[in-house]
């Protein structure tokens, strides 16, 4: 089996980037593996920014590996479709600033990749599964391979490592890569989370007019139930959830703000 | 007395452009002050960076006033440099992704900037009082003005805002005005930190080789011993501090990767 682990998909993201590059010196040996690493945006890695254009990670949707506009990132997403159409399985290496331990997400529905993210949620109390089938605004880098689990660790600051993170992070890696070599099964059925919405900020001619409300803040998969206060304006107005109980994710992510999510609202589900 | 608050300096760090957002609308009145507020680097700020070519607040040297290359934040800080010219006190508004709280910076030595820093420090737990007298890669905005002080605050990631920092500076920054407003004096000493050298990361070729130590980690403002580890290798080397007792600041401060310091090294002094 061909696995790639990419990292600096987004150039900011540092635990991604250092993580591979370690492992690229370590050269990790699984028999029935074939590994490869990349780092996807090596121009946003370099000025440590998470995109130079537009997204990387939302620029693989066929009208975008088709477009001939002068996007450095569209340009980069049909490199890196070409150089994966050899690999079964991706492991892509993400962080936030929200606060949601280390989740495995699945952009889409297969069972070898569900398979993995079970026996990891299973083995690690700080593992969580959540499902992020559909994205409005473009594709990620796992629709050009058949297989693939995006692994997104927080909290943590753009530009940052945090070794307890980096730690924790290779730990899980490097069991899914064993998962994948050893061809475990897993049988059992395993909680995840299903991304079902999003919500934004109050917003004033679309400039944003509050914040996450403290209550709210790092509370990324506890139940928020109607009532709970979401926002506080800048002037001290709150905003209360109205909507029925869910479990929020992504709270307060850094990158979300200019994508109008300041969290995502998820139900539990089994998988 | 005409007094500038600025923010967006930096252009990702959101809470001093909001703030000066806010108080722009609120438009505070206090009976012997000039008041004005400042967007200091309106480009970085629509593209949430930290600066377009080079750090803002590291172009304000004779050098970089005079000089004539094509770089965006010298002809920025050109323009800052004329308009603060009537200026008698700024107030600088920052933050850092390190666990500081909220520190008043004082980067010259006058004796009515240290007043604010004292009064604030005095009246509010949270409030030390740093000392940046120098500093190598080039001058603050704050050397173009005869009075000022530099409110940092933190721990919150680049591109976020904080509800409970947000309105905790707030406090602060309105009761610095109303110091200055009052001409309050502090005749108490007062305990500050100086800082007196930087510590990089371990490289190899330039390129970091650890992180902070999780035991350091978050651990701002606390006195650090010979013997305690401050740095773990990707492989997981530790390295150990060797110097004599200090206190640490800017620990893992994102924007500081790239000048080559994992953290400062202050003296406790008395002001």
């Amino acid at each position: 089996m061909r696995v790639t682990v990419s990292g600096g998909v987004h150039g900011n993201e540092l635990l991604g980037i250092y993580l591979v590059k370690l492992l690229q010196r370590e050269e990790p040996h699984f028999e029935n593996i074939a590994l490869e690493f990349l780092l996807a945006n090596p121009k946003a890695i370099a000025q440590c920014r998470r995109y130079i254009d537009r997204d990387l990670n939302r620029s693989f949707s066929k009208e975008a590996l088709e477009s001939d506009a002068a996007i450095y990132e569209y340009e980069r997403a049909k490199v890196l479709a070409k150089r994966l159409e050899q690999c079964d399985f991706l492991i892509d290496l993400h962080t936030t600033t929200a606060n949601m331990g280390i989740t495995v997400v699945l952009s889409s529905d297969d069972a070898l990749s569900a398979n993995i993210a079970k026996i990891l949620a299973l083995e690690y109390e700080n593992v969580r599964i959540l499902r992020w089938l559909s994205n409005d605004e473009g594709a990620f880098i796992n629709s050009v391979v058949p297989h693939s689990i995006t692994i997104e660790v927080g909290p943590v600051c753009q530009g940052v490592l945090d070794a307890n993170l980096f730690f924790a992070t290779k730990k899980v890696l490097l069991r899914a890569l064993d998962i994948l070599n050893k061809e475990e099964r897993c049988d059992e059925k395993v909680e995840c989370y299903d991304i079902v919405d999003a919500r934004d900020f109050p917003r004033i001619d679309g400039e944003i007019a509050g914040m996450i409300h403290p209550e709210l803040l790092g509370r990324d998969y506890e139940l928020l139930h109607p009532g709970d206060p979401i926002f506080i304006e800048f002037d001290g107005k709150e905003h209360f959830f109205e909507e029925e109980s869910c479990y929020p994710v992504f709270i307060n992510e850094a990158a979300y703000y200019e994508k109008g999510a300041a969290f995502y609202l998820t139900k539990k589900s089994t998988l």
